[in-house]
């Protein structure tokens, strides 16, 4: 049995010492080892290296992380304080293309300033203090509405097909596709929860499997090609995943391989859910063919972890960090305000227009 | 550049040794260390432990296996001698539980025993070793027609997904899966190949990438969890896999992870071909559903090459070796003796009906 996790928050500012605190999910399985981190340098190296990563733990990691920066900012003008503050946004920023929280909440924090040309750069600070841990609480209680609203979609005791980890670990607490499993599981229920490993950095055995493990969840590991099988197996009654962008059609950017399960899912006549935070979903982005999608190394797949070579020499390698999930395999979208069905054009709407409102 | 192993037949029986000489694919694609085993033991293991692996070169170790076996009885009756190798044999048809190939070429070689009781044991040695060669020279022609037949379904350039490794490493030469690749290029065609890796095991990243490469054909390797992305760029003109087992009714049981790559075909609509020597094709199996699925050990999916522990203590693990791809989703079904197309119970048989008067 794995240390249980659950206590700490995956992100966390410091305020004692004044630093980023995560776990480093790299070191998962093996090593719980936390990381408090002050430099911007080491900051952006944190998300890129994804020893924090989880498209919500992003946005809250930039959001600490910038205000960081604007302690480290000695000048005493607004358009000074600015000036360097919107480096260290566009820093951050660059860390990593894909998911759209990270600029979210750098947006966010960076409307705090805009709207406070008036202020000394001392209340900015403060005031992005305030901005930074507002939006880690909210991450915890967007999370807990997503969970409230995706256990309406299944029973006790369902199997449960996810892939990657949009778990705790992707968030501050309780997760966006597990949020479910953790929730029901907080009020007794359990689940079997089936764990796609996630290749090639296999976020789904080292992290997802971790945390349900931690939380006492019925949890199985399998290659990414086994789906198919238990599918088949009639083991699954809904998959679960997250996403790092939503388009306003409905088309979801998530780890690679996440279209997939969908094409599956649909396959066998598995409701396929995507969970996803409003934050994440970006309106402005029409569909799914508009969303970058970062590539990585090819050494993630030829080699594992950086040691033994798995591959010949030569051969090339297309390593891309996610897909997109076309709208038309969602069977839904589920909101902190709601579950959204297609048609998703107007579903999404709706559920902004909701947001507005409370 | 990996070194050109083309040359190399990847099962044979060396007749100066009496040995079974495999090439060790345990260690491609770093090294290549050629093995001869003389004992039975030995044998087994090879094939339990995928030293030897593909169904066709199974079915061809096998069979040296057992001449190899028939040369160390010393009996002089025919009931002595036949007891024992009947002993041996069983012993080495229990090495794998899928592959079908395995007992098809072990039978073969019973077959000769049982159709000479009048005969010396000196003969019958004789006589093995003679079919053990005629099993291996089917082999390679088989292979070369399943090339032939392939290359009618595609053409010069084609982008090609293939899945696990069906290629001359899991034959005599030439492969099934890849033997359209093979022979395409010997005439001077080239194809651009997309090999999944192929997990747990990676017999793709390993052994197809690195026989395509050999072979100079243009080879990309993706993780398993990248076919849906590679398919929906329109990369991929088809799909070519082996298999261990088909069924009556065309249902073919292959590496874990194929039915997967045939229900993402569909989705796209892209043409999904099994390869199958006739002796791959079991008719006496009416479905998918009774073919037996050997599960192999977790260590395989929690650690990477039983070193680093990739998942936490305590999970469970799901382990399937190869999963039934439903006859549904084959396009076509490519054999020896022509092409196979739905109905299946109707076209295999006339498979087999074309292959009596042959």
């Amino acid at each position: 049995m794995a240390e249980n996790i659950l206590s700490i928050d995956t992100v966390a500012l410091d305020e004692e010492k004044q630093a980023l605190k995560i776990i480093d999910q790299t070191k998962l399985p093996g090593t719980v080892e936390i990381l408090y981190l002050t430099k911007q340098e080491d900051i952006f190296q944190a998300i890129y290296l994804l020893k924090v990563r989880g498209a919500p733990a992003i946005g809250v990691a930039a959001a600490i992380g910038v205000y960081l920066a604007a302690l480290e900012i000695d000048e005493s003008s607004y358009d000074g304080f600015y000036g360097r503050f919107k480096k260290a946004k566009d820093y951050l920023a660059s860390s990593r293309p894909t998911a759209v929280n990270l600029f979210w909440a750098l947006d966010r924090m960076e409307k705090v300033v805009l709207d406070h040309k008036e202020e000394s750069p001392a209340k900015l600070k403060k005031f992005l203090h305030d901005e930074a841990v507002k939006i880690r609480d909210e991450d915890i209680q967007v999370c807990k509405s997503i969970g409230e609203y995706g256990l309406e979609l299944i029973k006790d005791g369902d199997g449960i097909l996810t892939h990657c980890n949009a778990g705790q670990l992707a968030t501050v607490r309780y997760g966006t596709a597990l949020a479910p499993v953790h929730l029901g599981r907080e009020r007794g229920m359990n689940f079997k929860v089936f764990c796609d490993e996630t290749r090639p950095l296999l976020q789904g055995a080292r992290l997802s499997a971790f945390e349900m493990v931690s939380a006492g969840v019925d949890t199985t590991i399998i290659c990414d090609n086994m789906a198919s099988m238990v599918m088949k197996n009639g083991w699954v009654k809904a998959c679960f995943v997250g996403c790092d962008r939503v388009a306003a059609n409905g088309d979801a950017a998530n780890k690679i391989g996440t279209s997939g399960v969908a094409i599956l899912a649909k396959h066998y006549g598995i409701p396929f859910y995507v969970c996803a935070p409003t934050s994440t979903i970006d309106m402005s982005i029409k569909e799914g063919k508009d969303i970058v999608i970062e590539e990585r190394k090819a050494e993630e797949v030829t080699e594992m972890w950086y040691s033994e070579r798995m591959a010949p020499m030569g051969v090339k390698v297309f390593n891309p960090a996610f897909d997109v999930t076309d709208h038309g395999l969602i069977t839904a979208i589920v909101t902190e305000f709601g579950i959204a069905k297609p048609s998703y054009s107007e579903s999404l709407k709706a559920i902004f227009e909701k947001k507005k409102t409370i």
